[in-house]
């Protein structure tokens, strides 16, 4: 498959003279896609079923008379002023209670009946209009951005009400699933159901639980309203663009709904807006990016692209909706990247098996929100720096050779559920289920090797040599059944599988892995100041849990306590382990594993497609490695 | 008196056949009390006037028939979610303006008189039925938990405009006491007094200090309500479960109406919960908890045991009605405790007095918001770690011979007025009485004194040979003559004495003590860049003030600034000592007192009874100390 | 022009047997202004229409009678309780959509109609009775003190909505103008326009902009209705006394409307309570404020008093209204001012130009929320450690030869919508304008210069030889003009002229400075871990914009990247300087404009007037500069 290149446009930004010089500028410097339509409501519709086409038809006419293929966005991020007249009870409240008005975008909430009915309406109308002339469609913008999956609304109370009693039946279940007897907690009718903010002390977890797998059905019944009424009028296949570092709905359920996935990909934004990652760190690669954010991503939505038909994750479709291209707006500080990242960073999706890659956007908008956000040009049309980079991958992409995307020998689960429970039960100040998830992948990373991200309930994990399950909230033995039968090594835990799926503790206490005789007797959060070595090298930080049970110790503290234990295919991880450690032991099971590794040195990476090893070097400086040299945003690829 | 233990047990959690195993077990450990009911009300009254006594007289049945005596718990810190429709207004509101809702616990506003009354009824209906049958009983529980006892509700604002009027008679008279006068604050009419929350800059803090008094009433109030429902019907000791580090209602107050003071003793939650606490120091004892908070709150409740009957000190009735027993779950972090800690808090308690002490809980419950919380047992009903300690303790009590509770030769006054006081006006960032008091406890304790903490309005402080008075709002003639009376040595200051009761500078300047000519002409709050050193060594920090008057200097400033005066039975501290020169005071003044001191080293503490001196090592590590060892978690015993 | 001294009195927090007394001993101290009135209303007017005028007309008498000139203020500020009673929505909003309710000050909406008329009765009233006796006018007190300057209430949205359609005259040219396009953020009606808080994201910064406009216009509105309805019935000068580093509202505006300015200066309070200070010179600086603090200030507000007839700079009228005496009440920290400082402060205010300094206030209230804020006087009414440094002031202001105020050669332009714009649209965390301007200040002023601080709208600039114009939001042909015909040296940037006055990106792009080839391509915000270093020393951090033209390179970065261009009159700064480099450059540009600079060290700052230099010396230690040893407070002045 020949990868491609695009970019986002916004004709309704610019005077109508300029798009017939944009549309072929942008054939010209090799783009083949482009997204337009996303914010545009307010332009089509200009008051209640008042609309002017004419501009968008225009517009789709210019740039396919250019040789471009289309993206169309239904514009539901961007609901007009108008709308909130209509609907007055349609924004979305925020966790102190209050209405999160007008004015930016994003403005709406996913529980609301009358919005969600608008929305459908204008991608119905959308896709009458366009079904048969565009490309690609794209549902709304970036769920969640801003926070916006999550409401307190009065809608979504009512709807998580019904949302309860589909769920439960009774009231008495729900009762009984939650635990309510505990602090008098106990409902005696589904509309006394508040919603779990603003109590007193932490509300119940289950009680968040099911509120966040509630949010997250939201956000897909929304997405799946509006894919409905465009499959009734077009076979162009729909995309949704999500955002990085997500974990307020499933991306998994919203991909169920997609032709193909795709996430914009912010890699300098991303890292200045990050509160988990060191400052020395951020200060090595404020320029390029954490190294393996990107693709950590790349490998979740690869995965998320090949849920709907159940293929193989290597073959998942995916894109690049929207790649950084320079300076953006909205970090807490926007330096530029370094000379090459604009061209290494689509590199990188290419070889982790990105169809597309379409920058954001064509020419930087000098008014309103994002004015200093960079585009391929300048406010003045001049080309931005980014402009040569792209140029430079799409004559790449001509001269390259086709490559696949490797099937991967390692994977990392990564689970939607787990994110909720733990986020609503962390038990510690330092326990997030994404920072433990990136962890693991960056050390698998770290070691040279090729990375799946799967889901927790795939009925089949054959063909993976090594599986990481860190803090999966429940097992039951259909998913025990599937990762003993992949074949592979399957590391779980810390914090794995040690509740139901309500979020309680399991008894008799787990993880109760076939074969392992061991249970999780307690747990601990462990103070910055406590760390725990481990008698091989390197330590447990932030959680440590204490085991019972006549399993083999593969791992003891220098105080003697089990830190791992395991047998056949199963081995159990008893706490966060920092990143020495973690390093040693990837390097010790890959070894068990037959797996090759590397020893990379920070922000040198590579990753494997079927024909060729592609390498990037992230690192502000030159780097050698094996001989070879690699020069600060050096991308290479070598057949394999 | 032979010391007790006890658990804590919620029947209501468990399978019915579960209880006569667990009763049996319970007095098979060496338990003597259990705590029953406290949480229960939903499940007791299920429905308004819909009653389920059964399974709650069962419970009683089991326990009393294993040989087990039983604290009943009135359930008024979790009322039912019927509660809150019948009683729509009954909610506490937070300082943002904001209902607190259902969902957790304590979602109550003292204020409500509805509310109130459900108490009453609720208490009375319970005393009625266990009256005779049940062997104490516990009023609600943790009043002030998660911040619940300061309430600006619409009912908190009609009790306090109440309360206003009941106080000051006229707004005239009101204004004239807060000096409203100064912005154009006067009220004309009771009705106009607004609650002292959402001001524009920082309101009156006469009126904040009015506020408090009146918050502090309202759950004295609300306690008494059902103290003397139960007492209608039952001779059974009533007690309350007190929290620690609590200033916001004044627990002298509520103590009056109880027969048996308790708190709640949970030292690595409220170590790891601490601001105030440098981070070495939480470093050190993140196992043990801070080696003086436990025996400070001891102090306090044995002397709150001993307000109602104007008993002495020593023989305040108190217990520790919840003791942790393992890893909580609501710290930020929430390590295990260090082997022997569970045992070694237990035997601090009692060499404090206490005459019962609570494992709370028997049973880790394995759902809601306490699944993390360690019990005495496992969720799979194994013990936990903490179960030998406390069958150890048990054993032990056994062999101990009978120790009483000494006299203290020394004495701290702790007064909750002032608390409000300096919450209502600090005058700089540091300055928090809490900590103030705290801090001279510590010294005290660190020279191997036993001391006793004393409320401010005691008629005779007779038998002490010391008495420290920090930060006391006012004084007026009859306690100057009571102190001065006392034949003890007594320490003001700093900012003692300096106001009147409503918080306004006292005209002549203050302290006005007898013989000793000082009066304050200014004060400083100094930023912790400035401290001020001290001829003598050591330094003041936080807080100087300037002296003017005859009296004689006892410790001057390296400038020359006098810091301490006095003369006959009082002297006058006038800035806050950081911890060496408080020692070096402490140290010089017991020694002209004829008390014998001690220099223990960090984590070593002693406390003296009539019979026993008992040690205990809160250190991480061995300590030696004139010639013994002191193993981590030692806690020693010898005749005195 | 000799200068005077004064207090500020509030004769209604005191016994009428006291005035006289009080009124003998501030004439005996060499006072000769006392301010009285300002926070009064509520004993003025004691009910709606109810007036208790005799008391004021008795301490009028009184003062007068002692020989005192008297300023009155209106008491606008304080309005009483019944106010509220009578206008329920008077309120401002703050930005959460809270009421700020009564109980301190300040609690009202500048955009509130009834309110606003309410003042200009009470000044109408105050001025009828008081016209001719008073010898000036305080309107109100510190306007936005408590950021109230910028209200979110209902009346302001109203009031906004119509100062929208004053401004854009149509929804479609408000649209154009904010480039509401964007995010589909169109308004088809003006009504339907909201406040920009609370909105998902950033709102757009041109709806900020004007928002930040009108609240700034409000202010001068309410306060040019006072102004009016005094000089209806009085001859004295009107003034207002604002408070430091405010930038919530146009105080060239506001000024506009007064005779005289003034400003209320707490050094200590002010250096405690900033954040934006070093630690380690807030440890220097704690006892004696910033050394540059004051002088900013009273530069700027020199400058406003001489707006109104647009006179020389020179020659503007201003005094310092509250001058700290000793330790305040309302910062983080309060410490006590070193010896000396009372002193210094009040002459460095005369060195700038004062006409008078008024402490504040005369003795300290021993009531409400500032009984711990200092006076002249003691509570007990014995003189305060101030009291002898004022009167010091008073007998060298006897002693000191005639001074008037020098013209400076050195101007710094300080622009309100710059700062409006730049918090709108900081684009890096570090970006603050005032920050930005006031640094600037410092580096001038620590290389031994006299500033002039000028607005941005001069139609001319003649006399200076060299203007520094940090952040200037947008230039046009009359600036550009006025700017190039001074014949001084301007050093625009950086990001100066880089927008639209409606804040969208200048095309082409900026800045755009005759003669100057070169334009801002595109900028970045710079973490602190990513300085740049200059080749010639020094360093950008914060800021970096990228150069392209044909302009003379001034400076560059180490990496050959242009950091300044220029030719002519003007050149421009592309980056935000650290200090060293930004001395460096001082000391360069100042050579080339035939200027003579100092090194000083830190603390020690001159201040030239037309016959004598000034000399002050703000270090904790005695300094020795070229031959001269400055002790800690020193103040020195010599002939010119």
């Amino acid at each position: 498959m020949k990868r491609a290149l695009g970019v986002c446009y916004y004709p309704e930004h610019w005077p109508r003279e300029m798009w017939e010089a944009d549309a072929a500028e942008m054939a010209a410097a090799g783009l083949t896609w482009v997204r337009i339509g996303e914010f545009a409501w307010s332009r089509i519709e200009t008051a209640p079923d008042v609309f002017d086409w004419g501009w968008l038809d225009d517009a789709v006419d210019v740039l396919k008379g250019a040789g471009l293929k289309v993206i169309m966005g239904t514009p539901t991020a961007t609901p007009p002023r108008w709308m909130l007249t209509k609907h007055p009870d349609m924004l979305a409240y925020d966790a102190e209670g209050r209405p999160r008005g007008f004015g930016s975008r994003r403005h709406y909430c996913f529980s609301h009946d009358g919005y969600r009915e608008e929305g459908r309406r204008i991608a119905e109308l959308f896709a009458e209009r366009y079904g048969d002339k565009v490309n690609a469609w794209q549902t709304d913008n970036e769920y969640e951005c801003h926070d916006t999956a999550i409401s307190y609304s009065p809608a979504a109370k009512v709807a998580f009400q019904e949302w309860c009693a589909q769920r439960y039946q009774s009231p008495d279940a729900l009762n009984r699933a939650w635990g309510n007897v505990f602090w008098s907690m106990d409902y005696a009718d589904f509309d006394d159901i508040d919603l779990p903010n603003l109590t007193v002390t932490d509300p119940n977890p289950a009680h968040v639980l099911a509120f966040r797998r509630f949010s997250s059905d939201q956000v897909v019944r929304f997405n799946r309203v509006q894919c409905d009424a465009i499959r009734r009028h077009s076979e162009a296949p729909i995309i949704h663009n999500f955002m990085g570092r997500i974990t307020a709905f499933d991306h998994y359920d919203v991909s169920a709904d997609l032709d193909v996935t795709s996430w914009d990909s912010y890699p300098l934004g991303f890292l200045m807006d990050r509160n988990d990652a060191p400052e020395d760190f951020k200060t090595a690669f404020a320029r390029q990016g954490d190294p393996d954010f990107q693709a950590f991503h790349h490998d979740l939505y690869r995965t998320c692209g090949a849920v709907r038909e159940d293929a193989a994750i290597k073959d998942g479709r995916w894109w690049v909706m929207e790649q950084q291209p320079g300076p953006v707006n909205w970090a807490p500080w926007n330096p530029a990247p370094l000379p090459g990242m604009v061209r290494l960073w689509a590199w990188e999706a290419f070889a982790h098996g990105a169809e597309a890659v379409l920058y954001f956007r064509w020419r930087q908008a000098p008014f309103a929100q994002e004015q200093q956000h960079a585009g391929l040009k300048r406010p003045d049309n001049a080309p931005a720096p980014g402009m040569d980079e792209a140029k430079a991958v799409a004559r790449e992409i001509e001269a390259l050779p086709e490559v696949g995307t490797a099937r991967s020998d390692v994977a990392l689960i990564f689970d939607y559920d787990s994110a909720y429970a733990w986020e609503a039960q962390p038990q510690g100040r330092d326990f997030d289920y994404f920072h433990l998830a990136y962890e693991t992948y960056r050390a698998l990373r770290a070691a040279g090797l090729s990375i799946d991200i799967l889901p927790a309930d795939r009925q089949e994990y054959s063909g993976y040599k090594m599986i990481f399950a860190p803090g999966l909230l429940s097992l039951d033995d259909a998913r025990l059944k599937a990762l003993s039968g992949s074949g592979a090594m399957v590391i779980m835990g810390p914090r794995a599988g040690l509740k139901t799926d309500e979020l309680s503790i399991n008894v008799p206490l787990g993880p109760s892995l076939p074969g392992v005789d061991a249970a999780v007797t307690h747990t601990e959060s462990l103070p910055p100041s406590h760390p725990m070595p481990l008698a091989d090298g390197g330590a447990i930080w932030k959680w440590f849990e204490h085991l019972e049970g006549g399993a083999e110790v593969l791992e003891a503290t220098a105080a003697g306590l089990p830190a791992m234990v395991g047998s056949g295919p199963f081995s159990y991880l008893a706490g966060w382990l920092e990143p020495d450690a973690l390093a040693r032991l990837v390097a010790k099971y890959a070894a068990a594993a037959g797996l090759e590794t590397l020893v990379l040195p920070e922000g040198l990476r590579v990753r494997d497609t079927d024909t060729h090893r592609f390498w990037f070097n992230y690192a502000p400086v030159a780097l050698e490695f094996e001989g070879r040299v690699f020069e600060p945003g050096a991308v290479l690829w070598e057949a394999l």
